[in-house]
């Protein structure tokens, strides 16, 4: 019910009994409750043809609940608040210690949890829970971050006991890539999708028939390994050319710097510089043909082999970039991505393979957590993995 | 309801009300319709502990209804009618001429449709439908065979109509490898796997949280050109080594001639002798260490690269093999991808990857496409694609 108010914005009673299939009765008895409990609102009335009387809409009210979403990146920590809608309300970002105790980055996720809703002056009731994405592998059953990129000193932390027990709220821990699927997903058109994510490694949220893909245990989206460049750099796993280890924006740099395009004085350990570098080298690339360009092109062709394989894989009508890594490069990338694909998507007599960006730009971790607590109120039957 | 009883075998009215949360009046009203429709029987008492009279023991009635199921492999068309409980009770096939006109081949996959429905003297009132398997791509909604590798003169082939004006009967079409996992998902343990084709081309039926994977178009499942082997043959899409050409009989048949090990007069362009020698080549692997081996154990690890990616992106948690070409590899074959998996399989901390053959044998296919039709009558909201 909340969700087809949610959906079409506004509705009246006539037309969710359509949308439902539910009695007159049923619709009022149920709204009635949702009015008390103060998730819908009525906004106005609706003039109709001929000869009924005008149609009372309803609306969801934003202020009826709220969520919080955390995308936990070792790059960045994003903490967003939404309200009933899937707006964002308030929104803090932290910068985790490289090599800090996961205490210490909890203890700051939890304070920062605090301050948006403290911000946005929301009713601790009416916070429905936390939703965390961090990267994979998770042990969901668990609440287990397993072993994350980048947060060397992370070892089956359990992040969502420990995050619940500072914030005496209910919290739901998902894959990063999951959550940013799940976000475009809560604002994008229906379809079958792959949000293709771009951060410290690459990961693939997977929609398939309006239905997020999690796999056995959650952990579905790992596509580091898929070979793209047979005549790449020796990956650790032992083979050449894994999209994973030749799109991340310390090999690029290197390239950049060992092709002359960037000064050689950059510390390649030091990620805050590399990421620095890589918006210098995206930022060239837009300015026309050259070696950076042809860095960011290679790079594309290399992620569109990817593409191409989880899309023949999964008959997909759409991939959505998006990440942390997303931004700096930018449409151009698109464009790429698309002459790349071109003539390689098996189907394509039958239909289109569309390529795109998210539209929710770096927050999609941090929204697609939020959403996937506010679905509890949406769909009750699925159970926040807190409660369990 | 009739599902729940072909999931157990038999089960009493008592048992099938607490599986469905129905009451057991509409149980009863139920049973009773299908007993009279003769799709269920009653099968013996069972006792009860305790003071309850025994119950009576339903059984799904076998004969109570039929389908037929088609695979249409370019090497051989494989036909069967399975009773209500799947079984196969009737079994032809036929050698499609390389060169033939589809006509000429639709008028015998419909001949022999109805041998195998008067062989099993099957009343034909209660044939449901056809279920045809077919090499993608496939045109699922005008039911027509886009393009299948090696039956060079199928362009847009109107299959599903064609075999309908023919029998007379209902037809579904569906990709090979969809029904082959679909078979697959019908007798074996629940799961989320993939069912690794080896046919002519390989590709890959998807089963996650017991649903099949269509995907947009109903042509999920390729995966010919995942890149397996850096320094393989450069195949027709322009990379080098491409898992659907290095898996080709004709390709391993080739690399064993020319190591010495089968005759040099072997005629590569001629499929039966390719597919006699493709099986000699596997014997020689089974007989022990040597060149033979060889060939199979590193087509082997090329395979388990593909199965990696998509194990991998869907957090699978087995994949079973199967297809034409499955039998002759043989049990050496699972080991030698088994062993070629290990340690690659992302979250084999969190749970194994199974690695198995289909117990169906090479007709997966076409039992595959006629549980299909079956699956209309266990669950009727799926719309028979004839009838639309």
């Amino acid at each position: 019910m909340l969700d087809a108010i949610r959906r079409t914005e506004q509705l009246s009673r006539v037309e969710l009994a359509a949308a439902t299939g539910l009695s007159g009765q049923a619709i009022s008895n149920i709204i009635r409750r949702l009015l008390e409990a103060g998730l819908v609102r009525e906004a106005g009335r609706q003039k109709t043809t001929g000869l009924g009387k005008p149609r009372t809409l309803l609306r969801l009210e934003p202020t009826g609940q709220y969520a919080v979403g955390v995308h936990l990146d070792p790059a960045v920590v994003t903490v967003v608040l939404l309200d009933l809608t899937g707006e964002v309300v308030a929104r803090h970002q932290l910068v985790p210690p490289e090599d800090d105790d996961p205490d210490v980055l909890i203890d700051a996720i939890a304070a920062t949890v605090e301050a948006v809703i403290a911000e946005a002056a929301a009713p601790r009731s009416r916070v429905m829970g936390v939703g965390i994405a961090a990267p994979g592998p998770i042990d969901a059953e668990r609440g287990v971050v397993v072993d994350p990129p980048n947060l060397s000193t992370w070892h089956l932390v359990p992040l969502r006991d420990e995050l619940r027990e500072r914030t005496g709220l209910p919290v739901l821990l998902e894959k990063d890539v999951t959550a940013a699927a799940a976000a475009e997903k809560w604002v994008g058109a229906p379809g079958n999708f792959v949000f293709f994510y771009l951060g410290t490694g690459v990961g693939a949220g997977l929609v398939i028939g309006d239905e997020i893909i999690r796999g056995t245990s959650s952990n579905a989206g790992e596509i580091g390994h898929v070979i793209v460049d047979p005549e790449g750099p020796v990956c650790h796993c032992g083979r050449r050319g894994c999209v994973g280890d030749t799109s991340r924006p310390r090999y690029l740099v290197h390239q950049a710097v060992h092709a002359g395009v960037l000064a050689q004085s950059i510390d390649l350990d030091d990620r805050q510089a590399v990421d620095a570098a890589f918006g210098r080298l995206c930022a060239l690339a837009a300015e026309g043909p050259g070696v950076a360009r042809e860095i960011i092109t290679a790079l594309a062709e290399r992620i569109a082999k990817a593409v191409e394989d989880v899309a023949n894989l999964l008959d997909l009508d759409r991939v959505v970039f998006g990440g942390p890594y997303w931004e700096p490069l930018g449409p151009l990338f698109c464009d790429r991505v698309r002459a790349a694909l071109d003539g390689r998507f098996t189907v394509r007599a039958i239909h289109p393979l569309e390529v795109t960006g998210t539209a929710l730009g770096a927050d999609a971790g941090a929204i697609g957590a939020g959403s996937l607590v506010l679905d509890h109120t949406f769909s009750p039957e699925r159970e926040l993995v807190a409660e369990r």
